[in-house]
C-alpha cells in the first residue's frame, strides 16, 4: 500500500508511521518529494485493516496496492473453480439455467412448476421457503414444509434444489433439504451467517447485496472461504440506482468483470434484476453475451396467481423459448447449455 | 389503493379483479374512462401486499395510497414516543448524547473513554463489542469480553449501555448487558433478528441501512413493534451515494421527514454519516437544527490508536466542545441538552 | 391521471380541482372512499405540467397514468423508426458500429484510425473535435481544424462521421461537417441545444445523461422532435452509481426498456460506459444480444499515447476481432451487421 | 501523484512513464517493492490530465494526492472570499437569504413576491425569466419579458436580482438585468456557458450539479475563475439518490466539505433540495448551523396557483417565520443575518 503523509510533517510522525508498518512485517520504502512525504508498504494485504493507518496523525491517506481478498482472487487460484451439484458443473463449459418460483407456495405449485422447470431444459430447480419480505404483513414462505415440497420435487424430477437460508438458526435445516444454499441481497453482509455457512461443505449461491460494491461482494465470499468452504457460486442480481423503471439496475458489466478479479463462478438473476417479465429475456441473452456461467430465473405456472413477484416470473412457455435461444446462443461464447445428463 | 387497468383490456378481467378485492374485504370503486379503466379500492393497506394485484392480468400498475405500515404511524398515533433508558427520556423535551468509541478494544480502553464521556456531559455510552467487519480479516470485537467491559464502566459511571447485536443466537447474551440494543445498517432488514428483538422488553436503536429507503426503515420498525415491543428509537447514519468525498452521504432531511410520518424518536449518527472527524461538529449541529432527538457520536481517547474508525473518531477535548455547543442551540429548538440527573 | 385528495378535506377543495381539469378539457371521474377522495382524469397528458395541481391545496399526490412524452412514444408510432446516414440505415434490420478516437488529436491520427475503422469492418466514424472535459485544464480538442480532419477521413474513406456539438453557437458550424450530431451525456438537458437541433435536418445522437431517468432521456428527444427533427438515435451510456471499479454503470436493460416505451433507435457505448478496454468486448456482445440497433466504440492506434480515454479505447485489432464476433452473434438476433455497401 | 506500475512489468516501460514525467517536468520518485514498483511524481497538478499516463502500458493507476483545482482552493487563497452585492456582502459574517418565486409568472406575481421578500427580511430576491424544465410542454418562462419584470422589481424594492442564464446567447440580455448570473444545476458542466461567464465582471450563483461530486463541483467553479471571474458562489441544492420521498437529497455535508477545501462562499437551497414545503424550514436551520453563508429560498404569494415548484415554496408568513428563527440561531454560528442597510 502506499501512505501520503500531509504537508509539512513532522519527520517523527514519518516514523512511527513506518516503526508500525516494520513491526507489521511490511517492507517499506520512503520517497520525500517537495509538497508530500510518501511511503511505500508491502506485505501481506489481509493485515492491512489491523494496521488502522488513516487514524495515525500525519497520515494524509492509504491507498491500496493489491486487493484486501486473497482466497477469491485469480492470483491466489488462475484457473476457474467449477462447482459440482449432483449431475450440473457450474463454472465449467456448460451454461446452466436454475428455475422455479420466488416462493414455494403449496405442494402442487411447486410440483408443477418443477415439471415444467424440467421439461424446458433448465437444470436446476429454484424455491424459497424461507422469504425475506420488506413488509411484516407479506406472504413469509412456508418454512420446513416449503423445504419438504422441494425435496419432494427434486424426488420426482431429479433436479437438484436451491433454496435460500436467512438466518444461522435454520441453517441446520435448510441444509438438510439444500443441494445449494442460497444467501440472499439482503443477507450478503450478515457476517455471522457467511461465517457459519462457510463451515458447511454444501455449495452457496452469495448474491450480490443491492447496493454492495464488487468488492465488497468478493469479500463477502473471503468470509466463507476462510472459514473453509470454497463451493462459492456469485450471483448478479441488480443494484440499487435512481431509475425507477426497472425495480434494480442488472449491473452486467459485474459478470466480466468478476471473471477478472476472481476464480469463481458468476450467474445472473435477470428476474430480480429488472423486475418485468419482459425484460428477463433480453437480458438473460446479454448475460450469457457478457459471459455468466448460468442464469437464476423465476417461473411461474400462473404468475396472475402468485403470492410474490408476479410481474418478474416468465410463464412456462416463454421459459422454453429462452433456453432454446440461449441454447443456440451458448456456441458463439464457446459454450454449451447444460443438460441433466451428467 | 388505485388499481389502474391496461388500455383496452376485456371486461372480465376487470372483474377478476375487482372480485378479488371484494373477497379481501375492500370497498371498490370503478370509474372506465376512454383511456383506461381505474379501480379505487379502500381497505387494510397491510392486506394489500397478499393481493398480488401487479401480476393479474390487465392490470398495468398499482398505486398505493395509504401508507403500507401501521404501528409506526403518526395516524395510529398523534402524540411522539418517548423511550425511557435509565435516566435518559429520549426523544422528549431533552436531547440525548450517546458517546463512546466504535469498538470496545480493551478494559482500560473502554473505561478510560468512559469516564470521558461522562465529564463530557454525554448521557449514554456507546461501543461494540461484536463488530461487522467488510473484511475477514479487520478486529472483529472482543465479543463477551467486551459486553463485560461495558457493564464494568457503566458501574463506574452510571452511563446507560448502548452496543449491537448481530445476531439471533447472541441476542440472549446482548440483551443481558446492553440498556438498548442497537441494530446495524447492514441488519436493518435481518428479519429474523428484527422479530425476535420484538419480542425483547429492551429498547432498540434501528439504524437505516445505508441503501434503504425511508419506507423501508419504517417497514423495520414496524417489524420490531409487530411483534409487540414499542420502544424503538430510529437512527440517521448515512446513505450510499456517487459522493466518495464522504464516507456516505448523511440525509438529515430524513430526521424531519420521519417526525411527520411516525411517532418514533429520531436520532442522528454523524461519525458514520460522515467519515470525517472535521464534519461531526458541524453535522452534529446540524442534525439538532434539523429536529433530532439526539446525536451518536463516536468519541476515542486515542483515535489515532484506534482499531476502527479512527479517522472518524472526536477527540475527548472535540466532544466537550461539541456538547458545549449543543447546550446554547437546544433552547432555539425549544429543548435543553440532556443530563443525567433525571 | 389521477388525483389522490388528502383525508378529509372540504368539498369546495374538491371542486376547485375538478373545476381546473375540466377548464383544461380533461374528463374527469371522481370516487369517493371512506379515506379519500380519489379523481381520475382524462386528457391530453402534454398539458399535465400546465395545470401544476401539485400545489393545489387539499390535494395528496397526482399520479400520471399516461406517459408525459408523445411523438417519440409506440403509442405514436408503431413501427420503428430508421435514420439513414450515407449508406447506413440504423433501426433497421442492420447493427452498425460507429467507431473512432475519443478526440481528435491530429491529421495523421484520425486519418490512420479512420482506416483502421474501415478495414474492421465499422460503418461510421466517431471523432471529437469540441470535447467537454471536467477540468479547464484537460485537453479541450481542435475544434474547427478537427473537423476538417475528420472530414478529409470522409473523404479517404467513405465512412459517414459522428461528432458532438457542444452549444447554439458552434452548431452550424459543426453541422456543416458533421453526418450525425452528437449532443453528449452532459448535454442532455441543455434545452436550447436541443431545440436548436430539432430545427436542423440532421440525424442526431442523443446520450443518455449520466443520471438521467429513461423517462427523462425521452423527454429529451422529446424536445428535438417537438421542434421538427425527427431522425433521433438514442445512446446508452452508462450511468452513475456507487460502483467505482467501472467508470459508470452500463444499463443494459435500458435497451429493451427504450425499445418497448419508444420506436426510436438504440445504440450503446461501452467505452465509456465501462472505462474499461477488457469489458468493452463482453459488453458489446452483450448490448447487441440486449436488442441494440449498434455500438458506439472507442478505437485508437496507439491508446497509450491518446490524449484521452486511452484506457477504455480498443486497439486496432481488438475492434476487428470484436466486429467479427457479432457478425457470427447476429443471425441469432435475426440481424446482420451493418456494411458499407448500402 | 503516485504511479502504480503492473506486476512484474518490464524495465524499459517503467523507464517510458518516467522520462515522459520529467519531459512535462516533474520530480520522480521511484521505489521498487517485490509485488510493485512505484512512482512518485511532484509537479503542477494541472498539467497532469494532459500526461494521459493511466493509458501507457505497463501502468496499473496512477493516484493523485494533489487537488486537481487550483484557484478555487485553500492553498491559493487562505482568507474567505466575500462576493458583494449591492449592499450585501456574501462569504463574511452575515448570513444572506435570497428568496422569490422559482419563475416570474407576470407583473403583478414578481412585484408582490418581491415586497413580501422585503418585508420577511430576505436581502435578495430570486425568480426565473428563462426556466429550464424537464418536459418541453412545460411552462417555459417569459424570457426578455421577465427580466424587465424583474429589473422593476428591483426599482421598487432595493433588492438585488439573482436569475438564471442558461445559454451563451441569451447571456449578454441577462447580464444587463442580473445582479447575480445564477447557472443551473443542469449547466454546472455546461464549459462553453462558464467559460464565457468567466469573463464577465458579475457574481455568479454556481448550483452543484444534480449528481456532480464536491470534485466536479469545484472544477467546474475552476473553469470560471480560470477566465478571470472570482466572485464566484457555490450553492447545494440536493444530490440525486435512490430515496424517492424527497425530490432531492440535500447533502449538507458539502458546505463544511467545501468550506475547507475551498475559500468559495456556499449557500443552500432548501426548496429544491427536498421538495417539499414542510421541509425548507428546518433544513434552513439546518443548513445555516453546517455553516452555510446564506439560502435560496422559493416563497410565492398563492403556492397553489405557481406554475412551477408550487408543492416547495413557501407561503409569505411561513417566510418570515424562518426568517425570524434563523435571526435568533446565527449568534450561536458567531454570525449575524443580512441587513439591507449596508
Amino acid at each position: 500500500m502506499i501512505i501520503v503523509m500531509q504537508h509539512g510533517v513532522e519527520t517523527d510522525l514519518i516514523e512511527e508511521v513506518k516503526s508500525r508498518l516494520v513491526q507489521e512485517g511490511f517492507d517499506i520504502h520512503e520517497s520525500r518529494g517537495i509538497a508530500r512525504t510518501i511511503i511505500g508498504a508491502i506485505g501481506d494485504p489481509t493485515r492491512v485493516p489491523l494496521l488502522a493507518l488513516e487514524a495515525m496523525p500525519g497520515v494524509e491517506k492509504v491507498v491500496p496496492i493489491l486487493k484486501p481478498y486473497k482466497l477469491v482472487s485469480r492470483e491466489f487460484k488462475e484457473e476457474p473453480t467449477v462447482v459440482n451439484v449432483g449431475n450440473a458443473a457450474i463454472g465449467g463449459d456448460e451454461i446452466h439455467v436454475i428455475a422455479g418460483p420466488c416462493a414455494v407456495e403449496s405442494r402442487q405449485q411447486i410440483l408443477e412448476t418443477a415439471q415444467v422447470v424440467k421439461e424446458s431444459g433448465a437444470t436446476l430447480l429454484r424455491g424459497g421457503a424461507y422469504k425475506p419480505r420488506t413488509s411484516p404483513y407479506s406472504f413469509q414462505g412456508l418454512g420446513l414444509r416449503g423445504l419438504e415440497y422441494l425435496a419432494e420435487a427434486r424426488e420426482m424430477t431429479g433436479l437438484a434444489v436451491v433454496t435460500e437460508v436467512m438466518d444461522t438458526e435454520s441453517l441446520p435445516q435448510v441444509r438438510e433439504y439444500a443441494d445449494i444454499l442460497q444467501v440472499g441481497a439482503r443477507n450478503m453482509q450478515n457476517f455471522n451467517l457467511l461465517k457459519k455457512i462457510g463451515e458447511q461443505d454444501r455449495p452457496v449461491l452469495l448474491k450480490r447485496g443491492h447496493s454492495s460494491t464488487i468488492e465488497e461482494w468478493l469479500l463477502a465470499a473471503e468470509y466463507i472461504m476462510s472459514m473453509g468452504n470454497y463451493k462459492v457460486i456469485l450471483c448478479e442480481r441488480g443494484i440499487r440506482t435512481f431509475e425507477e423503471y426497472t425495480r434494480n439496475t442488472l449491473d452486467l458489466s459485474a459478470v466480466p468483470a468478476v471473471k477478472s478479479l476472481s476464480h469463481l463462478p458468476v450467474i445472473v438473476d435477470p428476474s430480480h434484476g429488472t423486475g418485468r417479465r419482459e425484460l428477463v429475456a433480453p437480458m438473460s441473452r446479454a448475460a450469457v453475451a457478457a459471459g455468466a456461467d448460468g442464469l437464476l430465473v423465476e417461473v411461474h405456472p400462473y404468475p396472475d396467481a402468485a403470492l410474490s413477484d408476479g410481474p418478474q416470473s416468465l410463464k412456462p412457455q416463454s421459459l422454453s423459448d429462452l433456453i432454446h435461444e440461449l441454447d443456440s446462443m451458448a456456441p458463439i461464447m464457446n459454450r454449451s447449455l447444460g443438460t441433466l445428463v451428467g
